[in-house]
C-alpha cells in the first residue's frame, strides 16, 4: 500500500462478484487511497453482491448505468461528480458481453443482431462513456482511463469467437478517443491486455480451462492474475503513468511475446 | 500481362466508377485472365457507369447486392456459381460507407445509430459474405479474399473518424473468418492497407487532399496508386500466395514504417 | 509459369542444396524468365553442389563471395553486371549462421565472439550487399530486394537462439536501407518471415522437429513449403509488388496471426 | 513521493549528468525508498559529475564498469551484492553509443567497425549485463530490469541512423533474455521507449532540434520529459508490475499510435 491514488476519484465499472477483476480494481484503489462510485447494468446489480465490495470501499456509492444508454451514462457522471463534488480522475472499463458466445452459436454462424449488441456493450460502449464524461466536462485534466482487453484482439483464439472482433474494435475506440481527449485535456486512455483469468465472464467461454492451462505453460511468468491486474490498474491511474496513452498494455507474464515453450514443445511431443 | 489469373473467377465488390480501387482491380484481374462478377449497393449501380466496365471485363454480370442483406448475398453467390458454372476462386471486398463522416459529424460527437450502420457496411459486410459463402460452400479450395483496409486501423488520422474503427473491426474480421476458412478449405483472406487514394469514397474525407500531399512526403517511394493496388491484389490473389492468410498487407510506398522523412522535418521547420 | 520475372536479372545467395530455399527460388525465378548470377561463400560452393542448380538456371554464373568482406561484395556486383551487360533488378538474401548454435551454447552462455559472427554474417550482410550495390550504383530504378527471416524476430522460440536477435537487426537493416534506397532510385526492400522450413540451415536447430510439428498444427494452412517461398519471393520480385517497401511479410500459413488452434489445445489436454 | 521502491536495491547505468534520464531516474527511485549502486564507462566517471548524483542518493558507491568487459561487470555486481547484503532488485540500462553517428557518417557509408562497437555497447550490453547477473545469481526473485530505447526500431527516423538497428537488437534481447530469466527465477526485463529526450546522447543527433519540434506536434500529450520516464521507470519496478515482462511500452505523450495531428497537417499546408 503506497497511497498512490491519494485523494483521487474514480469510477468503476462492472465489478460482478468477487472474482472480477473490476472488483478487485475497486479493492486495490480504495487501498491505494481513491474514493470511487461503483457501476454495473442494472440487471447485474439486482443480484445484490456489489453492496458488499461498496462496503469494504468506504461505503461507495453503486449507481446503475447502461452503458449504451446515454441517459444513464449522464446520471452516472452527474451522480458522481456531485458526490465527489468535483471531477473524475480515473475509470475502469471492464465490460463485455457476447449473446452469441452465451447461445453457444460458432464464429461462422453467429447471429448478427446479436452480433450487433455484442459490440455495441463491448466497445462502443467505451465511446459513449468517454463521449458522456467529454459532453459534460467530467474528467479532470490528466485523468486516466482504462479498459480490460484480451489478446484474442490481435491472434486468433478460437473459441473467444466474436469477442476477438469486439476487443479489436475497444483498442480502436481506445487509440481515437484517446486521441482527441489527449488534445483537449491530457487525458490518457489505454488498453491492458490480461492473462485469461478465471472470472464469471471468463468462465462462460467453451474451453476456457484448457486454453487457461496453455496460456500458463506459455508464460514466462504463468497467468497473471486477477490481484495483478488490478495493481497494474492502480499503477496507470497514477501520475507516473501520465504520459502513456493510446496504448494496448499487456499485463500477462510473457505471453504475448512468446512464441513458444520448452514445456509446450514438450507437451506437443507425447 | 502474364495470365497469372487464367482460368479464375472472382467477385468484386464495390467498384463505383473509374477511379474506384475495386474498378481497376476488376480491369487488372480481367487483363490476367479472370473471369469476373460484378456487384455493388443496388443504390450505387443506379449510377449506371458500371456497364461500362462490365463491357470493357467480356460482359461480366452485374448482379445488385446490399452486402447487409443475408438473401442479396445468398443470390449473388448463388447466380455467380451458376454463371460460373462452378465455385468461385477470389473475392475483393472494397466497402466503406460513413454516415458520420458524411453529415460531417465529428468523431467524438457521432450518431450511434449511423455507427452502427458503418460497422455493418464496412466491416461486417465481410463476415456476411465470407458467411454467405461457407454456407453455400460457394469457395473453391485455396481460394483467396481481400478487402482493402488502411493504416488508421492502427494509428490515429483524426479526419478518418469512425472509419478507423470500422477498418480495425474489418482486420480482426479478416483474422477471426481466415482461421476457420483456413483450416476448412484452405482459403485465404487478407487485407491490403492501401496508400491514401483519390476516389469517391477517399475524397469524401474532410482534410483530404492536405492529407495526400503528407503521405506523399512520408513515403519513400511516394503514394500508391489505385492501378499499383490493382495490381497488387492480382498476386494475392494468384497461387504464388496461397500461403498467405490472415495478414494486413501495407502498400504503400513504405510510408507504414517511415517515422519521419527529411522532407516533412524540412516542410515543420519553415 | 507466367513469366512475371521475363527480362529481369536478379543475384540469389545462399543456395547450399537442393533443400536451400534459395535453391528453389533460384529455379522459381528462372522459370519466371529471369537469369541469374548464383553466389554463396567459398567453403559453402566448396561442395560443389551449385553447379546442378547453375546447369539447371542456363548455365548461370557461380561467383563466391564471403558476405562480409566487402572486396568479395565488389567483385560479385561488378562481375555480375558485366555478365548481364547491365543493372540487377532483384537480389535474394538468404544468409544465416549461428556458431553459438553450432556448439551447441545455451542464449544465456553465448560467447560473444561467435555472437558478433553471427550479427554480421546473418544481419549486418544485408547492409553489405546494399551498400555495395549503392556505391556501384547496381541496382536498377524499382529492383527488388528480398531477405528471408523468422518469426523469432517478434517472439521467442528458444531452441532459434541468437538467430532471433540476428533475425530482428536484419529487418531493421530491412527498413533502414530500405528508406534510403526507396528515396534514390525506388529500390524496395523486403523480409519475407517464413514457416520453419526443413533446409540444412533449419535442421541444425535444435528441437527443430519437434517444433516443426508444432508450428504446423499451429497454421491454418499448415507449414508453407520451400518451394511455396520460391514462388512469393517471385511476386516481390516483379513489377505488381513495385510500392511495397520496408515490410516484413509473413509467408507461414498463418502462424503469426493464430494464438492457437483447436489441435494444440487438444494435444495439451491429453 | 510513494515509497514505491522501500527496501529494493537497484543498480542505475548510464547517468552521465542532470540531463540524463539514468540521473533522473536514480532520483526517483531514490525519492522513492531504493538504495542504489551507480555505474558508467570510466571515460565518463572522469568528468566527476556523477559524485553529486552518488551525494543527493544517500551516498550511493560509484564503480565504474565497461559494460562490454564481462570483468568489470562481474566485479560490478559483486561489490554491489556486497554494498547491499544481498541480491539486486532492479537495473536500469540506460547506455548508447554510436561512432558512426559522432564522426557523422550516413547511415548508407557507415564504417562497420565502429557498427560492431554500436551494436556492442548499445545492445549486446544488456546480454552481458543480465549474463553476469544469472552467472552471478545477482538478482533477486522477481527483479526488475527497464532499457531504454527509441521507436526508430520500428519505424525509419533518418537521422538517427545506426542506432536504430542497435535499439532493434535490444528489444529482441530485452525478449529473448526476458524469457529465460523469466521461467528462471520471475526476473522481468523490459524496454521503455521515450520520446526524444534532450540529453547529451540525444543532441548528438543531427536534425535533433527540428524533430524535437515535430515529435511534440505529432503527440497528443506532447513529449514526455526525462522526469516523466524516470517515474514511469519507478512504476516499472515496483512490484505491482511484477508481471509485466518481453514488452516494449511507448512513453510518449501518445506519438506511437498516432498518426498525424492537425497540428502537422496545418504546417505541411504552409
Amino acid at each position: 500500500m503506497y497511497n498512490l491514488l491519494k485523494g483521487k476519484k474514480g469510477i468503476i465499472f462492472g465489478a460482478l462478484n468477487e472474482q472480477s477483476i473490476a472488483w478487485k480494481t475497486a479493492q486495490a484503489c480504495y487501498r491505494e487511497g481513491a474514493q470511487l462510485v461503483l457501476t454495473n447494468a442494472p440487471i447485474a446489480l439486482r443480484m445484490g453482491e456489489i453492496n458488499k465490495l461498496s462496503a469494504e470501499c468506504g461505503n461507495a456509492p453503486v449507481i446503475p448505468a447502461d452503458v449504451v444508454n446515454m441517459d444513464d451514462l449522464k446520471k452516472l457522471f452527474e451522480e458522481s461528480m456531485k458526490h465527489f463534488g468535483g471531477g473524475i480522475d480515473f475509470i475502469l472499463h471492464s465490460i463485455g458481453m457476447s449473446l452469441n458466445v452465451r447461445k453457444g452459436k460458432a464464429y461462422t454462424e453467429i447471429d448478427y443482431n446479436f452480433n450487433q449488441k455484442t459490440l455495441d456493450i463491448s466497445a462502443m460502449s467505451l465511446h459513449r462513456v468517454l463521449r458522456t464524461a467529454w459532453d459534460l466536462d467530467a474528467l479532470n485534466e490528466g485523468a486516466s482511463v482504462v479498459a480490460l482487453t484480451y489478446i484474442a484482439a490481435q491472434r486468433v483464439f478460437p473459441d473467444y469467437n466474436e469477442m476477438a472482433d469486439a476487443k479489436a474494435l475497444l483498442e480502436s475506440v481506445t487509440r481515437s478517443f484517446g486521441y482527441y481527449y489527449g488534445i483537449k485535456k491530457k487525458v490518457r486512455v489505454n488498453t491492458i491486455s490480461q492473462s485469461p483469468t478465471k472470472t464469471t465472464a471468463g468462465s462462460g467461454v467453451k474451453g476456457f480451462d484448457g486454453f487457461m492451462a496453455y496460456a500458463e505453460k506459455m508464460s514466462p511468468l504463468g497467468n497473471a492474475s486477477g490481484e495483478d491486474c488490478a495493481n497494474y490498474c492502480t499503477l496507470l491511474f497514477s501520475d507516473y503513468a501520465k504520459m502513456v496513452t493510446m496504448q494496448n498494455l499487456f499485463h500477462d507474464g510473457g505471453f504475448s511475446f512468446t512464441g513458444v515453450t520448452q514445456q509446450v514443445i514438450d507437451q506437443m511431443e507425447k
